[in-house]
């Protein structure tokens, strides 16, 4: 069997969400919402469906949805998109990133990433035969490594994969550090596959500044966004890649292989959803930051140490004040026994947890008030 | 760039679809029905997304359709399949069979596959740095060359590809034939990934027989099922494997890599479907081969050698009696602005066009009567 896939251990969203229905536990890790996406759009993809479109829709995906993806791409960042040559939609954005990986890779190339990280992109890069660079940011801040990302970067450097805002540090990169980074993608001659799917999710009046806005990238950006995560609806599957015309043909020969096409009825819904207008786009982040407000306070008064949180579905927080005796990992089990909440050890974003930092819960907030408030009195119960 | 992708050229199917599209042509190439499919799994889909289900379901598939694929392996095969550890829903039957080929090859091994073959398979097994030894079957009865097939297994071979009922050909492969293949799987202790979209499209009393049922196989086979074509809904992407629990859970975490889930309402509604009486699977064959019929008379009459076609989708018709000058990719474009029908040049199938069979094309039989006549008409005319 493969030895990569043999030695990966099945996924920590679905252990730690199998260990949470088995416990009766309220479920904090895998980040979905608990709630539905806009009844408009869900209608549509409903309606979608019963007017016999149910075949094969083009490789790159439907003309509405590729003109939505292009007219966002306009309204939000100004970025000037031809629907036709450099939208691809995707099953997904974990197919996206696949898809973007494979177009660019070569055995052998450098791929530089910063930790923590979401855990399909290491197989992936190295089932390509590409060789991952691993630059930590620095909790609790998360801050650059200026100095350690630079020398990440040398003559075998393909690309850098970043995601911002980051899942799961909740760090949204800001314009100085994209420029830093920019900087290095211009002298190294190299690409970016940016992992944009918590874009609308952003708190604080921080605002997501995709890398291909900067000076020098638009040919060299591949951004991946998610409908799952824009519309709350996280099993739709329906993620899209922009990218120059340059890219674009790479990436969707790279589609044809993963899956070929997405379900046009989704397909459909999802331009109804980006075409909503700019009122929708702020109240899920409203929403979402009171989400984060509610979590935060409950857990600092629980005398967790909650790290800021800039973006995403998620909170970070460090658990060494409770005095519980075990890492991560035993924490997350143990709450999950016993407290009956459920957590994401952060270890299990690095590429070698052993080294990692241990002290650090992940805590998705994308749930109803009420299941937050009952989360946060289940820990005050357990503690 | 990808070097790989970057030397392939856009899949002859959405090239022909494409071309179809700007001639105004009967598009006879990729393989769609131009109907929908049964009313109830399109209701069940449109009514699942209204109930608050639109979130991640499990990585592995819902349990109600995981049941619904076991239940079917025991209804149509007598195979007996634990839905819990030996099924896993994928994005539709490419990327189940990507995930397949990613779950068993490593850097180096071998695979056996055979001739003509569908055009995902060779790029995706490069890819993965794998090696193919490719076999053709020999037209115009696509006879399996059994001496070839034994000297292309070797010490490396890690697996074969096996597409019964086999697109283009049309062939379904005997029981005899699958024993010989079963032989050879055994002596080299090799796997097989298994491609039977068509599984439920015979004619004439053939019947599809699954590898995996055969003395030996159980454990080696991942059996690859699409709702699409089981259900005419080619758009919705909703593929299923089948295979033995040791090799599952590497099946699982390819499939984590490359889409992680696939939309629940679409899955809920194939359950409806693979959940339908016998009724339903034989008026989707006989109609079907009454299609066949149709065309296969229709081309007959033009003068065309229409191959005999046991299952698909699909006829292969000799243009050569017609006189027509040039090879089977000018045919198929030539038909196509003179015509305006189209079909695909069966060379396309071939890892290597230029050596292959120049005077077979492939046409889909798929589509309404009034369709089918049609292009038999704009084909008389332009004779
Ligand atoms: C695709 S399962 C994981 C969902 C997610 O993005 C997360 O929880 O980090
Ligand atoms: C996925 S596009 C091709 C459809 C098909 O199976 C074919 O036409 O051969």
């Amino acid at each position: 069997l493969n030895a990569l896939l043999s030695a990966t251990g099945t996924t920590v969203f679905t252990v730690m969400s199998a260990l949470a229905v088995q416990h009766g536990s309220i479920n904090l890790g895998q980040g979905f919402p608990d709630y539905e996406g806009p009844e408009d759009v869900v209608k549509a993809a409903a309606d979608a469906l019963l007017d016999n479109r149910n075949q094969y829709p083009p490789m790159t995906g439907l003309p509405e949805l590729r003109q939505a993806v292009a007219d966002a791409n306009r309204r939000f960042y100004g970025l000037t998109i031809d629907p036709a040559t450099e939208v691809v939609v995707t099953s997904g954005a974990t197919e996206a990133l696949t898809a973007c990986l494979m177009a660019v890779l070569n055995p052998g190339d450098e791929v530089v990433l910063f930790e923590p990280l979401y855990d399909t992109y290491l197989p992936v890069i190295r089932m390509l035969g590409a060789v991952p660079k691993l630059v930590r940011l620095t909790p609790p801040k998360w801050e650059l490594p200026r100095d350690a990302l630079a020398a990440a970067f040398g003559p075998k450097t393909k690309a850098v994969l970043l995601n911002t805002p980051l899942n799961p540090a909740s760090k949204v990169f800001t314009a100085a550090e994209l420029a830093f980074i920019a900087d290095l993608l211009q002298r190294h001659d190299a690409y970016a596959v940016c992992d944009e799917v918590y874009e609308h999710l952003t708190f604080d009046g921080w605002k997501h500044i995709p890398l291909m806005t900067l000076p020098g990238m638009r040919g060299r950006c591949m951004r991946v966004g998610s409908a799952g995560k824009t519309f709350s609806l996280t099993g739709w599957k329906v993620g899209y890649v922009t990218c120059d015309a340059s890219l674009a043909p790479n990436v969707a020969k790279a589609h044809q292989l993963l899956t070929f096409t997405t379900p046009p009825n989704l397909q459909r819904a999802v331009a109804v959803g980006l075409n909503k207008d700019d009122s929708y786009f702020e109240s899920l982040s409203a929403e979402l930051q009171a989400k984060r407000d509610r979590l935060a306070a409950g857990l600092e008064k629980l005398g967790f140490g909650v790290l800021e949180a800039r973006g995403s579905y998620f909170i970070t927080a460090d658990f060494s004040p409770l005095g519980f005796s075990g890492d991560d990992v035993a924490f997350c089990r143990h709450i999950t026994e016993a407290a009956k909440v459920t957590a994401i050890p952060v270890s299990a974003f690095y590429d070698n947890p052993a080294d990692a930092p241990k002290h650090y819960a992940r805590f998705a907030f994308c749930k109803n008030d009420a299941v937050l408030d009952e989360a946060l009195s289940r820990l005050a119960a357990w503690k």
